[in-house]
């Protein structure tokens, strides 16, 4: 069997979720992509806290181990914040490694010059972890609709704005106790400034817009309003006409133009997101041959965005298969 | 440029669609294939029918056109029942020509064996449209969950038993009133049997579980039920309870055995399966790392049905990019 090198930068939620699956679906992925994934090493802040996790891998907090290591075909980035993130993932690229990063904020900044550093350095990069978890919207939107013009999107990208929209109508909360109720249950950073402020939803909607429009509005232009000024009497209110207040963001070509935004919007029964409830993310994209087709499911935590950078992965391996690419890193990692 | 000739096989309400948008994006799809699609020959039933119709492309019964062109790479199919799509579909593939299908009937009796066959022969058999119209579920399944062990799929997989369903509930009809307004409105055959007692959702069902178990159970075995024997007090003795009566189609993998069933089942207002209504399908597929996805859209018609094989024809294009079969292929296409 053939073995793929693969890094590890950060071990928090994402990256254990990652680590996890790659062991525990280690057979599957030998039998589907014909290749055994070893995870040589791993990046953390501070080895010292995770003297427990380790396995085999090498951990450390010097990422040079992983530039210095030729045999490392693969880097999985699950870092918080643009840096170290993107210096880390540019000089992944500049050294010949694949990179597959779960980042929205530093990917929303910085994933086009990444896709071009990439483009050039013959290798490719996964971000299908960066947009709605799960649900695979990154590569649908890629591979599954090439010929149909994607006019508009809108999803609901942020899942603890929606758990906590959901919590209010439904249980009659506060907008505080329910953004308590997400951060006790972990759905909520302490500082939710991200969440509620709209700013997750927009590095997430700017993200699709670069790759449906190759480009993306002046950020300043666009409007971004969150969840933190909705309050229960507003959701009532709705409620009592039949609808339901969600986050949206959205994206359309307008006479050529970008029209982006992330707000919320009161929806009717009828809309396709008035169901999606609780930390669900979801998106309508409308195709000009196809109409109308959602996509929904869980838009964050450990499992859902592991299995999106995990799928990453198997589509980065299979687009290698009988490559000059490919034997070159399979070969170098099996001598 | 580059050219591929095409052939097109039926031109019925599918066959005209994807007739207009291989004219209508054929910009598209140079810009993003780099080929130009030339539809070279189309076969129909009766040729004196359709005079108005055909521009530049051979009008002819005879289906020997197809195969004795050698310049002809890939086969649209797009005719109901078995016979002669299957005939013609092998005969298709020994001569070397891809094939892309809507004709889930056919598909559901004799999908392995033209995949096989396909396989032997280095081509490729393209199937999206047999099964939930325009919702990209075979490729999200083949390409875009290779990791995640697909334990369980649920579907709305037939829009018109939807459709007659959402009616006799929101309208308080029939199901024979819901049925005529559905022929009215060209939803539902003139004999609605397929749709009404199953069939289809059943076809499409097989289909599935094909494709993701590489096997099906005995057709026998599995518990095909319709929605004709559905009354409207069934449906509203539900709905006082706050649920809903949907036609599910399901398949799962229990002790290694493959539990399928297509059949009515009430569903509570939290099910992602409740809040699709009128003609649209959608699937739940429930994986092991990511948890349960939904997808949603247009469950059948022209557009959305011709949708699904030009975006299988953009695959198929792509995938041979680079490949000795390309150029075989589109050099014997542009002599």
């Amino acid at each position: 069997m053939n073995k793929i090198q693969v890094a590890l930068l950060g071990l928090g939620t994402v990256g254990k979720g990652v680590y996890h699956h790659l062991h525990t679906h280690q057979r599957i992925i030998e039998r589907e992509l014909g290749v055994s994934i070893e995870i040589a090493v791993i990046v953390v802040k501070h080895p010292e806290k995770h003297h427990d996790f380790a396995g085999e891998a090498i951990l450390t907090s010097n990422f040079q181990v992983v530039l210095d290591n030729p045999k490392i075909a693969i880097v999985f980035e699950a870092i918080i914040g643009k840096e170290p993130a993107f210096t880390y993932l540019t000089k992944s690229i500049q050294a010949g490694k694949h990179v597959i990063t779960a980042n929205k904020e530093m990917f929303a900044y910085h994933g086009n010059e990444l896709v071009k550093l990439a483009n050039a350095n013959h290798v490719r990069v996964g971000y299908e972890a960066t947009t709605a978890g799960g649900i695979p919207i990154i590569q649908t939107l890629k591979q599954l609709f090439q010929v149909n013009q994607i006019r508009k999107i809108t999803g609901i990208l942020n899942g603890t704005s929606n758990y906590i929209l959901t919590e209010m109508r439904e249980n009659r909360l506060s907008l505080d106790e329910a953004l308590q109720q997400a951060q006790y249950l972990g759905y909520a950073e302490e500082d939710p400034t991200n969440d509620i402020e709209g700013y997750d939803a927009f590095y997430k909607l700017m993200i699709l817009c670069q790759l449906l429009y190759d480009r993306q509005p002046e950020w300043t232009s666009v409007k971004r309003r969150g969840i933190s000024a909705i309050t229960l009497e507003d959701i009532l209110a709705q409620y009592s006409q039949g609808k339901r207040i969600k986050h949206l963001a959205s994206v359309e070509i307008i006479d050529n133009q970008i029209e982006a935004s992330v707000e919320p919007v009161a929806l009717a029964s009828n809309h396709p997101l008035f169901a999606i409830e609780g930390v669900d993310n979801a998106i309508v994209l409308e195709g000009d041959i196809v109409g109308k087709v959602t996509l929904s499911g869980p838009g964050a935590g450990s499992f859902p965005t592991a299995s999106a950078m995990i799928e990453d992965l198997a589509i980065i391996i299979r687009s290698l298969k009988g490559s000059n690419e490919a034997s070159r890193l399979i070969e170098s990692a099996s001598n």
